[in-house]
């Protein structure tokens, strides 16, 4: 059955982020909507944000697109640009390689709702440009490094 | 900026179907949000369907997942084990590879409004189960071909 029942899946929270980054991402929780379809090749998440919490530290992706569809709620989106917030039937893209370090903010008083969609690719480096942390996925698995690259 | 006008982008029609297969999608009508926003590795459309019109003939693709969330109206996922009717907040996965012809059709008096996503892989093959078409795209470009794979 193709239909994702979204009402039967847990929203999922935690982080995998070393400490003392975890704090940021708290009142961020999933549901995994393209894992319950079986899709490998993209994530499709549904994700609520709690007033003061982020989707990630901001981050670009040297190897993985990024998509985000907002549904319900206000988010500041925050780039190498600035600010802008984003509302419901907002979207906002993130090309794989653009050294454009971003994530959303929850700085209202009301949760956030919103599509996430990133590609799976077999290897691929995340770059943190305001914090000392790195990510790198390959042969070795996925793993968070220090900003140099040098292991935790 | 990350953001995508989606105010500023176009409704496109039309279909690269080979007749007779045209009529089934007049009726549809996209703004390529991941294409506006420089994504090359997966597409992201908001697709508007009008009363009587489809997605796409029933279909499935060898090497590509998709994904559908349907945003506004009520939506009829026809596929292999019959058929789901859709409304707002819900979702529907595509698994590459998957043998289960799928697509969407609006049999109500409303507009429809989703969106959707699917890989952009190199190759790839889409089978048709219901009518004498195929398609191909290999290093000879993307095309549509006869169901047995002959050309047209």
């Amino acid at each position: 059955m193709p239909k994702v029942d979204i009402a039967a899946l847990e929203w999922t929270g935690g982080s995998s982020y070393p400490e003392p980054f975890r704090s940021l991402v708290e009142g961020r929780v999933r549901k995994r909507l393209g894992d319950a379809g079986g899709l490998k090749q993209f994530g499709v998440n549904l994700t609520r944000l709690a007033p003061g919490s982020a989707s990630a530290h901001r981050h670009w992706h040297e190897n993985e697109d990024e998509f985000v569809y907002v549904l319900e709620g206000k988010v500041t989106l925050v780039e190498n640009e600035g600010d802008t917030v984003l509302g419901p039937g907002d979207a906002a893209a993130f090309e794989a390689g653009v050294a454009n370090g971003h994530h959303l903010i929850n700085r209202g008083d009301q949760d956030v709702l919103y599509l996430e969609i990133g590609t799976r690719a077999p290897r691929d480096r995340g770059v943190f440009p305001d914090i000392d942390l790195g990510f790198v996925k390959d042969e070795g698995g996925p793993r968070f490094t220090r900003g140099s690259g040098d292991p935790i």
